[in-house]
């Protein structure tokens, strides 16, 4: 047992805004190089959050909300009713990067109703105020990881066996941690607040084709010092077989409002393979990525991407390397969806939801019961 | 419609002896290109097992009895008591290439049987007679393999929903095909077996880490024109979920005499994600998979293979490429058990043996009801 008045933290920080100058860390070259881009318009930023240079729904609302700010920078000086065209625009744009997290389009929302309600002001002022509001979203989210993960480790260990297994085994799937947030994580803040508290040991599904497990995942708890273990994915169901694993905890990108979830494709297997032992499985999110207006995992859209991710890998270089013959097909969906009936807990800033999801989740996305 | 009495073929052929000169097709260079391996002992013939050059349960059997019969020829100049030690000591290295698969050692015992039998015998006269038994075996797997399709066919057809998706959606793991027995293969036995009758559509898992179903699946059934899309491991689960699936179909590597399967790692999340949606979930093998010695699933053991194969992928060009970081841990079980209570269909060639199977399984392994 370590010391439980610990709190949690990372050394990860994969954004930053200063003076005006958005700076994300190029996710696609991790683990093997730190580089960083410079994104000087909306544009720059769409294309960043749609080639996966910066993902997890949190950290593209993040960078959408910022992307929106470097674009009123952008044409800060031409006349104010071209400020509210471009906002405009670069909302569509933004939103439109990526079809399945609603963070992004939640935070883009946020930005265009204050960008809004400023219509008529002075320019230098309603920068302003939109960089505000930005780095409102960014803190925010970075205190919504913290209260989900002290909510979520609270709830593991309340559920987990008399007899514990040392160390906790905890199983995950992506990355929804420090790379995907502005802060510790939402999956792998609950992951950090368990190991600040005892010995954790972490598998991560390396996460086919896009390797978010093995690049991100295991580069973040690595870099925090957190025992982590890979796993091919199809490795996963064996595992929590054996007995090995007292939680599975993933992320999500949008939940439903009767508690479907969709998630990184590969959440729903592993929420059968919990449902078939009797293992927790877990979805932490802030209530950002609550969805009041989807009735349910089947109006949630699901991106596909192109069959070429599945058929080529990249090495390190940026070389795409072909792993399937020429003249085969490959489908991606991107996400899949979980039906609520599987999910044990929904873990949000603002509380713990328990199955049957419906009424907890009103009341933690409306903020009042 | 298509014809029914057109037979079922394969272009694919990925053995031969001739001459007393046995070449294997290196598995490892598909879908690239099409290198024969020269296996002059029973050394190189148990590399060729390891190293994964030749895989697939019958397969190795086959490939492990030829390669006793090159043993044979490479020591037939000393005298016959160094024929008997070499064939014995041949014949533990073959065994103890791989682990799980039980046809590797049901071969080597069968082609051991035959050479104790012959001890003080003419050695040309053994030799012609080991060569005799490893054509057998290998010309059994392939009569097999056209049994098990045509059962298997049968079977899925008689299941099927009355209203019928166009085409017949199969899914399958890993490569149970011609690549991995002497003939038309076992699960894509019975996927070429519809396919003789009908149009199909074949999703095929690409088997993380060793990529069997992008590299092997994906190159034989294109190279035999039947229609295939590859899929990311995680994305099954979601696709038989959309009702795109008539039925899952696996090779094994041992079946326990209570019906639990091992197979390719992978294999079990099929068969859960099978039951979540009623989808018939079929394990096709040839009868010296079963092993009646070993009561069930938690007998068999499970190979574990290196993590390296999982940080890192190999090029065409043969090149290790890191996809992890370093440091990064990794656990890779090759294969995992399906219980006997998932597996709706068990498709040899002797018989289909539906749950509970042990009651059959008794019967087509002893060969006498």
């Amino acid at each position: 047992m370590k010391a439980a008045d610990i709190p949690p933290g990372t050394t990860v920080h994969p954004w930053s805004y200063e003076g005006g100058r958005l700076r994300l860390l190029d996710q696609r070259r991790l683990p093997h190089e730190e580089v960083w881009l410079e994104c000087e318009s909306a544009a720059q930023t769409a294309e960043a959050i749609r080639s996966l240079a910066v993902r997890g729904a949190p950290l593209i609302g993040v960078a959408a909300a910022f992307g929106l700010c470097v674009e009123a920078r952008r044409v800060a000086s031409r006349s104010p009713e071209d400020l509210d065209v471009a906002l405009s625009l670069a909302s569509e744009r933004l939103a439109a990067a990526r079809p399945t997290a609603v963070n992004l389009r939640w935070a883009v929302d946020r930005m265009l109703r204050l960008a809004e309600a400023g219509a008529g002001g002075r320019v230098d002022e309603r920068i302003r105020s939109l960089e505000w509001e930005a780095s409102c979203i960014a803190e925010e989210d970075r205190l919504a990881c913290l209260a989900i993960g002290r909510l979520g480790a609270d709830w593991i260990v309340s559920r987990r066996n008399p007899k514990p297994a040392e160390p906790l085994g905890l199983l995950t799937h992506c990355n929804a941690g420090a790379l995907a947030t502005a802060g510790i994580g939402t999956a792998l803040g609950v992951v950090r607040a368990l190991a600040a508290r005892e010995n954790v040991a972490v598998f991560a599904g390396e996460t086919r084709p896009f390797l978010q497990g093995s690049r991100l995942t295991a580069w973040e708890l690595l870099k925090d010092g957190i025992d982590v273990t890979l796993l091919p994915d199809v490795a996963a169901a064996s595992i929590i077989a054996s007995g090995r694993v007292a939680a599975v905890v993933v992320g999500a990108d949008r939940i439903a409002s009767n508690g479907d979830v969709a998630n990184k494709v590969g959440t729903y297997g592993l929420a059968l393979a919990c449902r078939a032992h009797g293992v927790p499985f877990v979805v932490a999110a802030p209530t950002s990525t609550l969805d009041p207006a989807c009735p349910d995992g089947a109006s949630i859209p699901i991106e596909m991407r192109s069959g070429s991710e599945v058929t080529f890998i990249t090495t390190p270089s940026g070389e795409p390397v072909r792993i399937a013959p020429e003249g085969a097909a490959a489908l991606y969906p991107a996400f899949d969806v979980t039906p609520a009936a599987l999910v044990d807990a929904i873990v949000t800033e603002r509380g713990v939801s328990e199955r049957p999801h419906a009424a907890a989740l009103k009341i933690f996305s409306t903020g009042t019961a």
